[in-house]
């Protein structure tokens, strides 16, 4: 079994890669485990950490996503299962229109597009984003509730998931879309999404530096730690089809917090001096994008498919601080 | 003002001209009537009907709209208005998945793009429709139900919505999409749409001829007259823009029938003979893209914007004899 991984030098995806690997298979269509012989990691950057690249099944391409050549050169017939990571986050495709569209949107295309050129239905896995809800919304977001983006960035993850499932019903694929909950606590710096900070109130002040808080702490998030993140992106792709049915995109399970909270949950598991080093200064820009995201889901149907969060938001701390080796100073 | 129609060879495109040119003006963004000077009919082939052609103001322009330069060739810099009304029908993007994405999507897009470019911010109607809507549905479809189209046409359909709206919110376009109901009584022939048969029931019999009803008597559709439509159309475009938000996309009242009821109608206005040309046989093809559409809607927003549908379908009918001037067989 050929894998590919996209965006395979990012976070999520070395992550990914490092679970595969150790898992050595994945289920196949049917449900049998198979061994995967090859995991590609392509990206725009080449994959570097030794323990990644010094694997024999690795092979490490880099290329932009959005040329054809360069996804004919990943996908082969024998390529069955995609991971489609590769993304523009939030806040850069909001700055960068033509970049966002080029790579969340074009490229998404051209991914398909390319299978359905194999004709060799692979299964592929789409990550999608909170950021596809936006204006006037229930209290609880469901499966049912309608999109309606209010950044370049969610228009352009909707407008995946309407390709990756008419992909899926014209049998071009077998995909799923799964949409994630921010990713908190991501381990390096801060980046150009406008949840970046959502890691980084945690991240830096465990580091001992100050963070800055970019919106209210009554500002209620959706939140998934990476390990669960990378559990349920395996899990939505050895989800049975027929399961499925026709709806190929579900919302991931994650916890409510308000950033009050998060800031709570910190204090409880650092101390309190560490939790002081967040400084709160209120960007309105941050504030609209993330104020437009939904932050309580009822994600029954994905739990009922056996997909699960986190615990807590101290949980999520203590498996940040044991992943990544920290000592709280 | 200088207005364009995609589209504007269609039986719709060319209602729709002759309705504005009648009328001579439109609304600015401000409210005020101004005089239309220029409107241009771009479709695939010229609009030829004398009435138009003979009109001073009309310029009629033939070109592919999927590519760049046909587009740059009609939208200039005082192409305040765009009724955007070119697509391929249901059947066709189902059976032909290449040309729906190019013309349904891709030109769509290409529109959109060509707007952005010339930089001056012109009001934009799409036409979209019920096939956005799919899956298992609540009994009545209301403006925040989730679309989960079982259609390539409902797809292509439902990403040009989120485009325009993305569009608008970035201040490129001032759009508006209006969902409409299937238009019934289309005259002239059957075309490709799945819900050809809507028009051809009627109009069929009422010419002496026989017609195949593709559904169930049960079935129930949502309908609209090309007269409504039309008038729906610009009083979409002229809506005032601070009442629609940023939620640009409205559901356009209907009215809700079985086929049943329809032929119901038929008899009523045109008598039993004509009404018994109507034959039966099922086509699960139809019936499966038909019977994925939503038959009742929840309007209140559109009607609240002063849009309306017709009063019954025994008026719809009516109004199909009087504007083709038929006589009944």
């Amino acid at each position: 079994m050929k894998v590919l991984i996209t965006g395979g030098a990012g976070f999520l995806g070395q992550r990914l890669a490092r679970e595969l690997l150790a898992r050595g298979a994945l289920k196949n269509p049917s449900g049998t485990p198979q061994t995967m012989t090859e995991l590609v990691l392509l990206d725009v950057v080449a994959a570097s950490a030794a323990d990644l690249v010094g694997d024999s099944r690795v092979r490490t391409e880099v290329g932009d996503i959005a040329e054809a050549s360069v996804l004919e050169r990943v996908i082969d017939g024998e390529t069955s299962v995609i991971f489609h990571l590769a993304a523009i986050v939030s806040g850069q495709a909001e700055a960068d229109f033509e970049l966002g569209m080029r790579i969340n949107l074009d490229a998404s295309r051209l991914l398909l597009e390319t299978c359905r050129q194999r004709g060799h239905v692979p299964r592929v896995v789409f990550t999608s984003s909170v950021a596809v809800y936006g204006g006037a919304l229930p209290e609880i977001v469901r499966d049912d509730t309608a999109l309606h983006p209010q950044s370049s960035y969610g228009a352009q993850k909707a407008i995946a998931e309407l390709l990756l499932n008419d992909y899926t019903r014209r049998g071009f694929v077998d995909g799923r879309v799964l949409r994630l909950p921010t990713i908190s606590v991501r381990p390096g710096r801060p980046n150009a999404a406008a949840s970046s900070f959502a890691s980084g109130i945690v991240r830096e002040p465990l580091n001992g530096e100050a963070a800055v808080c970019p919106v209210a702490g009554s500002t209620r998030l959706w939140l998934l730690s990476p390990r669960r993140a990378i559990g349920n992106l395996i899990a939505g792709l050895e989800l049975d089809a027929a399961a499925l049915g026709d709806q190929r995109t579900l919302n991931l399970p994650g916890i409510s917090v308000s950033v009050d909270e998060m800031v709570a949950a910190l204090r409880e598991v650092a101390g309190d001096a560490v939790a002081q080093r967040i400084e709160w200064t209120p960007d309105a820009r941050v504030e609209r994008i993330v104020g437009s995201w939904p932050g309580r889901w009822d994600t029954s149907r994905a739990e009922r498919l056996g997909l699960a969060g986190d615990a807590s938001f101290a949980d999520v701390i203590r498996g940040y601080i044991a992943d990544e080796q920290v000592t709280a100073r």
